[in-house]
């Protein structure tokens, strides 16, 4: 079964806002063997939709639209899928209800343009939508399925989970695509390449491989599709990935959607160790990275954003003799700031993280975006230099992830 | 003039990764008065893209695509650009020339893929790429201009900025259009649309109104357009917005591509103010903001990320007694993180946050979401209490927006 997305807005064709809404219905509709074959983007305006519905139903046999129902006046997609499925919109008692409790629950009362929201075609299956006041609507029209959802991402999501995916397993007998993503660190894209390219080449013709590189690391994904054994498929892509282990093993450091600051919290977890951080440049990301991870307060004791040199000194004990004569970016206040978390939060493990994000601030011997970086242990402290570049957000990043990788060698290497 | 953007990668479609560079260089057109009407996503499949481009030359005169042109095999978009545009692919000395001198730099030597990426169709215009070796390409077919760039980011901007927008600006004559952001804090979207209903009826034809919602606050974007007079299109936009002001000013905040955390970041400086953050829920997220801008170690001392009851206590002069008897989510024990951290840290301004982030770790009287914000001052502290809903991410990114406009607040009033 083929589908295609529609987003509209004109927020989207301005840039003011980045379609992640697409990405999540991607991934959700390729999990049940749904493969998306286009994304479009429209303005919200009556031709544009649809003229894209029409499109689209040339080539997929599930439409599924996002946006456009808000309650404010900007919005114009429901008179026109009224008008695109025959239908009249009709007020429904019931959808009013649940906006009053919905908004009742918020302290809010309804108005009139709340109310509007209950107003929806008379041809659909309405979408139950808990976390709003736009309901998703379900039409069909020449053997054709459309759908239409609000724009708000978490409503969206809801009303996905809660309305659609069930509908889609009941009502299609859908294909197996499965996708196994080996996650790597440490060697770039095109000497990758190079190093599988055997393996590559040897791949069944349902099997197909993917490059997808981003900052730090690269992911090789397979997908695999098939309308006959499914176990079979299973069972020929997990023999590929052990084929691929056998070459690039020590650079796999997980699967799918691991992600690097969960596979850290288990590590820590299970051997019962704790982390403890102290930030400068990087001004809080690992932080934010490790919180991130639901329970990381069972492993996570704390850390400083030690901005300036007055918090490096009094609170991570570091020698204002060793910043005078090193400067804050370098090898030997790094360490200082490793191992002043670690004896002050009294934890097994700490990261400190001390470079230059620009845009200013560089200097020939230590240009914009020179970073060090130290993991500190009862064994041992190492510590290492990186320059990534000139542009604050991504060396930033960039910084946060060399980081945790480093942090994740040193636990394998004390356990 | 109309522009098409097309993103070209499976990846896309499968939802592995987000569209981020079609906001970007959507963003970047109508900057220069060329409109985005559509923004399409395809497969690496060579008919997808054929197809695409050929759609999208029926309704814009600027065709971008962006994506597959990396140089391992599941791209396929360079052999079929060649096609489409009756070129063949050449080796272009002075190509190998700059990926080699690019890599050379980077401690990398020049292997056989890297090599084809010299390899160009004979017939297009080359856009150098000084951030990677996969070039942009610039056509002209049947009036229309083609472009295909890169997908890595920060490439493709690279080759937007240097070879694309000063092509655009000469070639072209190219229309107004202009964009005002009024960015509110405090208004729910329905609200908002009745208080300044009547002023949004009586808009000039050519400005359009649109809201733009998000966690936290709501922009209200005025769009202008004119073929006419420049001027006169500015002077009635600001005109509009003097209007705004004088129903909702007290909610409005900041213009157009104002951040918070800058808003906030200059208010600091030019008062020569400093902050320090205590963060519990948040984990990091507010001092990321707060660090995200150039500049901000003028007035961030530093933050505390206090995951547990011990740094609490021991890093933030928080009373065990008040912990053991409020519970460490609880008005008291915020505000004694909020004044432990300005003292620590010496700062004119505090900001602590307390929360319980979820999945668990709620109770029935304080279920998750729960969050404790305090901002102190010479003057006194300040708390409030927000539930923020289920969801772990969203109710850290809304703490941290919420506990954001409390401080300026307070900045502003201290003033």
């Amino acid at each position: 079964m083929n589908a295609e997305l529609i987003t509209i807005g004109d927020e989207i064709l301005i840039g003011q806002v980045v379609d992640t809404n697409s990405a999540y219905l991607a991934t959700e509709l390729n999990k049940l063997g749904i493969s998306v074959i286009q994304i479009t983007s429209v303005a919200d305006k009556r031709e544009s939709i649809i003229k894209a519905f029409d499109d689209a139903a040339l080539r997929a046999e599930l439409i599924i639209s996002t946006g456009g129902l808000g309650p404010t006046s900007d919005d114009i997609t429901k008179p026109a899928l009224a008008d695109y499925f025959g239908s009249k919109l009709v007020t429904v008692p019931a959808v009013i209800e649940q906006i009053e409790s919905l908004l009742a629950s918020r302290g809010v009362v309804v108005n009139e343009r709340n109310k509007k929201q209950a107003e929806l075609p008379d041809n659909c299956e309405i979408l139950r939508n808990t976390a709003g006041t736009a309901q998703g609507m379900w039409f069909k029209k020449e053997g054709r399925v459309f759908i239409s959802l609000p724009g708000v991402p978490y409503e969206m999501k809801a009303i996905f989970r809660e309305e659609i995916e069930p509908r889609l397993r009941q009502r299609f007998t859908l294909p197996t695509i499965r996708h196994t993503t080996v996650l790597t660190h440490g060697v770039p894209e095109s000497e990758m390449a190079t190093v599988i390219n055997d393996w590559e080449n040897s791949l069944p013709g349902n099997i197909k491989l993917a490059y997808l590189p981003s900052p730090g690391l690269l992911r090789l994904r397979l997908t695999g599709k098939t309308t006959g054994d499914a176990e079979a498929l299973t069972i020929a892509m997990d023999a590929e990935v052990v084929k691929l282990k056998s070459i690039i093993g020590k650079h796999i450091f997980g699967y799918n959607d691991d992600k690097l600051e969960v596979i850290i919290g288990k590590l820590l977890k299970e051997n019962n160790l704790s982390l403890s951080l102290a930030e400068s440049c990087t001004g809080g990301m690992i932080s934010l990275l490790i919180t991130s991870v639901p329970g990381s307060s069972a492993y996570y004791k704390g850390g400083i954003v030690a901005y300036s040199n007055d918090v490096k000194t009094t609170d991570l004990s570091v020698s204002p003799y060793t910043i005078l004569m090193n400067g804050a970016v370098s090898q030997a206040v790094v360490e200082q700031m490793a191992e002043g978390i670690r004896n002050r939060y009294q934890s097994e493990f700490a990261i400190a993280v001390s470079g230059i994000a620009g845009p200013t601030g560089g200097t020939p011997e230590k240009p914009v975006g020179t970073t060090w970086i130290a993991v500190a242990s009862k064994k041992r402290i190492i510590s290492r230099v990186h320059n990534f570049g000139e542009e604050r957000g991504r060396n930033m990043q960039k910084a946060a992830i060399a980081a945790l990788f480093m942090l994740r060698e040193e636990i394998m290497d004390c356990l």
